[in-house]
């Protein structure tokens, strides 16, 4: 097992990775003050896929377990769902010294945060993330929140959580397109900070996940310490943690476009990624072998649904809406080499446009090939 | 106008007070760092009575002013509420740099103060509160939230306002069972921690609100003043802003025993207060002359509806569900003398029950006198 410690000014907490970590976690959360008397939010399916690996030990370890599931998926990541908790956390007689436990994927842990967070103004939780992104990702870092009818994660608090307990052995049962969606983001670390990971991703992506659990765990490892680092630095997204946004400005106009139906999040990182390595060649900030060498990268870790469908003008509308842009400046995390990323405040609108329009044209030429 | 400084290690702001301060607003507003474009939440009641004295000179300093309303009263004060102003800022097209104002009493402020602490994860806001309540109570110190069906400010966030604008002349309009639940709040302040501020309200509060305007500021002033040196130094309740619940233990057990429909909350926090002292003369705390001083002037400030027809259980029960008790203690913040409070942490239960039993005979017989 190894730590990673996320220091801030106001809390800090350990972050811990390993294979077959769930039994250990009960000991690890007494060790960090946990309370006998734990709520886990979940929902059905990973209840059954992993429940009793932590609820057993929890209970031989003495403590005493409220289990509250939550419908899977992004359209219930709303108010609604987490006055459903809050209420529930009222009946279970929760108070202000009460803890969470958040079992689940990026959804269910987001909701966790938030109710936490707004419970009594505030109590503690704890992230076990079963999904790869939610790994390497939204559990550490305390970004918290649900979505509004009209965006996503339009609703949230920072609230960090007490602990993170990551298992990569979880990822087996993981369907094969969310694995490759945690790829994606995995290889946005490399990117934006660490060559050396991203030439690892390149060349032994294929061995992943079942058959070689040293270097998935190395690779989450890495991933989580960068976050970890960035989020130590800059919690509250002054500007240094923007650049974790690398690909996520055109991804997320890309899954709106698409009714946040089509494509996984990573898929369209994977797509925003590409897409903003053309851009930043365009600008003449990294060279085209670079640009070159992330967009097949990218394209090796695992399919890219194509986007060639959809018309430039259906990609650009929801960027206006983009909590990233103030109302004048279309701010983009562009990469400059492998390994290194600028934040530019005021990306030419005509640029963003051009590269867009040539990308959904590359997207035609590849999907009249496919066919 | 008059200026108190609210100091913490992550914000500070000014609290300013003053007759017919509204069109001082928008100017400070700018020194405050305001951006131009500004949403303006309040009741339609409040608009129609104040609102032009404020939006006026908002527009003639050069601010976009965005008016929403929400419906008035505590019914409403729920996260249906908060979606429907969080949808409206998006149709706004507000962002991250975006200021909410609060033009209302407690129950404007704290929804609004909570939307703009979960909007984007956190906007500005400032609060310009209308009722004597809100002035001394509500809108200084950053405690935002909503009700759920199951109890009240179960949801909620700390987070400070910008700036607060007190103006004491807004009260003139103020229906005066309101006014009244605003002079119990203002006795608490003085039974807390300023004797003297007891004495004026003692001797003094039928020259209020109209007759003597200069008295009113002072009272108003001397309250938030107490307010905002507590929560300087404790802004999230460890321990010493607890004081600061001075009968409202029993209080909001007797607001909950009535449907919250019979008392207003300062009249209930009036009952409470004199229930405080009643134990904390029993518990041998507090001197009889001094709680006898206590339960009169109370009663001199204006009429307490009698709550001779509750029975000990539907006043006792509730208290069990309190968020300010954990399983097993009763915490009681009491009087030591006037100007003086301690909290009790084991408030031996029984006392407290015997203590509502006397007074529910003593409202009895209040009761029969009065037919």
């Amino acid at each position: 097992m190894q730590q990673i410690h996320l220091a801030l000014p106001e809390k800090s907490y350990d972050i811990h990775i390993g294979m077959d970590l769930l039994p250990l976690v009960p000991p690890l959360l007494r060790e960090a003050g946990a309370p006998l008397f734990l709520i886990v939010i979940s929902s059905p399916a990973i209840l059954k896929l992993h429940g009793s690996a932590l609820l057993k030990p929890l209970e031989e370890e003495g403590f005493q377990v409220e289990t509250l599931t939550i419908p899977e998926g992004e359209p219930h990541k709303n108010l609604r769902t987490v006055e459903n908790i809050l209420t529930s956390l009222v009946k279970f007689k929760a108070n202000r010294k009460s803890w969470l436990l958040a079992l689940g994927g990026g959804v269910i842990g987001d909701i966790t945060g938030f109710a936490a967070a707004v419970f009594l103004r505030g109590i503690e939780y704890v992230q076990v993330p079963t999904t790869f992104l939610a790994q390497i990702d939204s559990s550490i870092g305390g970004k918290t929140g649900v979505n509004l009818p009209s965006g996503k994660n339009l609703v949230g608090a920072f609230h960090q959580p007490q602990s993170v307990f990551i298992d990569p052995s979880l990822l087996s049962t993981l369907p094969s397109r969310e694995f490759h969606s945690g790829l994606f983001e995995a290889i946005k670390y490399g990117i934006l900070q660490n060559a050396e990971l991203f030439a690892l991703l390149e060349n032994h992506h294929a061995d992943l996940p079942g058959k070689n659990p040293q270097l998935l765990e190395k690779i989450i490892h890495d991933c989580a310490a960068i976050k970890a680092e960035i989020v130590s630095r800059d919690e509250k997204e002054g500007r240094l943690r923007m650049i974790l946004n690398l690909g996520h400005t055109l991804g997320h106009a890309l899954e709106a476009a698409t009714q946040y139906s089509y494509l996984t999040l990573g898929e369209a990182v994977g797509h925003g990624m590409i897409l903003a390595a053309d851009l930043a060649c365009r600008l003449k900030m990294l060279k085209e072998i670079d640009s070159q060498r992330i967009e097949k990268t990218i394209r090796s870790l695992a399919p890219l649904p194509s986007v060639h469908f959809l018309s430039q003008e259906a990609i650009l509308q929801p960027m206006q809406a983009d909590k990233k842009f103030s109302a004048l400046h279309l701010r983009m995390v562009l990469p400059t080499k492998i390994g290194k990323v600028e934040i530019l405040d005021d990306t030419p609108r005509e640029m963003v446009e051009a590269t867009v329009l040539e990308y959904l044209e590359q997207e035609r030429q590849r999907n009249k090939k496919a066919d």
